[in-house]
């Protein structure tokens, strides 16, 4: 029976592949750090071992595959599955059906990789039963992805969703993401250690925060230390103002928060956004509004997918 | 044969009605102030005396009218037709159904008013042949309005296009109105006349801010008033920054811009604000984006009723 889906999120730097039952229940997940030098045909073969791995170890043929949804850093028609451009992978105007590997004989969705874990989050995580979503995803970058009326919204340039691209500071033009992204923000933590006094400096003697994970910034601010407070309690006040400002004007009815930076980070980061963003909202505009966390994690990326080439497949 | 539509776009201060036939032709239109004092009934007696006229003026029985549309200025929620919260009207939490007069034996259907302007550009104006559409009405206040694959949408509590009230100053929480809507631009024109040369504050003399129209201010701009040439300059720099925002985020096919205040002053206006959005696009996120102005004037209101009238009467 072909009744077995796959998700693949494919990343800059790494590949997540699942493998779901009829029930949607996962049966394996395969992750690789992804090597993109040897352009789409390469990246493609290295996720087809993910694909053949997972197949395997479930003890499955791939005529039981009965289709494959696949999410791309950047910016995708999903109707065509012509990627227009996807710069951590310097792909552009890319035919996707064409870099396929011949055996993958099932139908094959492409998305962007950020609202593939929207629609993850929607189908099977913490925006569930939810007909209009806002996905925000707070990591290296801030990414975004929209459901409307229970469909996941592209945008006319395949670009809907990119929250981390409005702007908060109507003169000087900063975009969201420079304030709350992690790579922004480690750009940030130089220049205030240039300026810190020595106490501070010294705990960040060995640290590099160009290399500097989510874990151990996370540590760090739990630790209260001066620079992180600050540019963690910044990022939550620009979250905040662009989730208030979405409140009034997407309105939907749940804002799901994912991404490795808030994960790691945990409640008091997310409680923080929450409570900066109802200082903008309009009267009655967040009423019975759900403000969640992401719940699938590092996989709201595969279920997404998966979920994706189920309904597309199943014709939608 | 009751082929014939009428739209109702209630304001706070007046009433404009209009009448269509099946081609949509517009047969008649009518003007009134409204007095809120008399409560809803009070507001629907003159909305109806403004049918009547509209139906002896184009020799119509009522048993013409297939169906209407009307724009509230307010949260309502277009399936029950209840009135969340009207500001202007002082309504709150109103069953529309009650109130309306038993001669209307037409189905009507009730939305927001300037969701119901945006369809109007969307069904007869600027914005025809999109699928999905941003509308920024810029007058008093600010407002706006979406459509997602060709459908107006409303948002989980009916405030979705809430444009005016996205933050454009993340730190002070600077809502765009309070830029670029015209009763905030005049209470900045005080204080900065409070603080202007002499020869500014001549010119302004026997002008008083709080009642000047949108065609006088429009004038001031065109003459180079140094305190309109200001204000006009930053409310565009505060839509550019929203639209362009929009443009990554919400990644419209066409935005179409209107309003009293954008209308009287022009193309100026309206190129500058382009121009500032442009700045902060993405690549390739405005490729093939439709830029324009109302092209309905005043009527994109009365347009968006009765189309969205004939929409919902029609099986939508």
């Amino acid at each position: 029976m072909s009744n077995y889906w796959i998700g693949v999120d494919l990343g800059g730097t790494k590949i997540l592949a699942g493998l779901f039952d009829e029930q949607f229940r996962i049966l394996g997940r395969s992750k690789k750090t992804v090597d993109v030098s040897g352009g789409p045909e390469g990246v493609f073969r290295q996720i087809d071992e993910a694909v053949q791995q997972l197949l395997a170890e479930a003890g499955l043929e791939r005529s039981a595959v009965r289709g494959m949804g696949m999410g791309i850093p950047g910016q995708v028609d999903p109707r065509t599955g012509q990627v227009r451009y996807a710069p951590n992978l310097e792909w552009r105007n890319l035919e996707l059906s064409r870099v396929t590997p011949p055996t993958w004989t099932w139908p094959i969705h492409f998305e962007n990789d950020v609202r593939m874990g929207t629609y993850g989050e929607y189908t099977h995580g913490a925006a569930k039963g939810a007909r209009h979503v806002l996905g925000v995803f707070v990591g290296t970058g801030v990414g975004g992805g929209i459901i409307i009326n229970g469909e996941l919204y592209s945008g006319f340039n395949f670009n809907a969703g990119e929250i981390g691209h409005v702007i908060i500071h109507w003169r000087r033009g900063t975009p969201l993401e420079s304030i709350a992204g992690r790579r922004h923000q480690m750009k940030r933590a130089k220049k205030m250690l240039d300026d810190a006094p020595k106490r501070v400096r010294r705990a960040w003697k060995n640290l590099d925060p160009s290399q500097m994970r989510s874990s151990r910034f996370a540590e760090l601010f739990y630790q209260d230390d001066p620079i992180v407070a600050r540019l963690v309690d910044d990022a939550a006040r620009a979250l905040g103002a662009v989730i208030g400002s979405m409140v009034n004007f997407l309105n939907p009815e749940v804002i799901v928060v994912g991404g490795g930076l808030a994960g790691a980070l945990g409640d008091a980061f997310l409680d923080r956004i929450w409570e900066i963003a109802q200082r903008y909202v309009l009267p009655g505009a967040s009423d019975g509004v759900r403000y969640v966390s992401a719940a699938l994690k590092d996989d709201s990326g595969i279920y997404g997918c998966a979920a994706y080439a189920r309904t597309r497949t199943n014709g939608k």
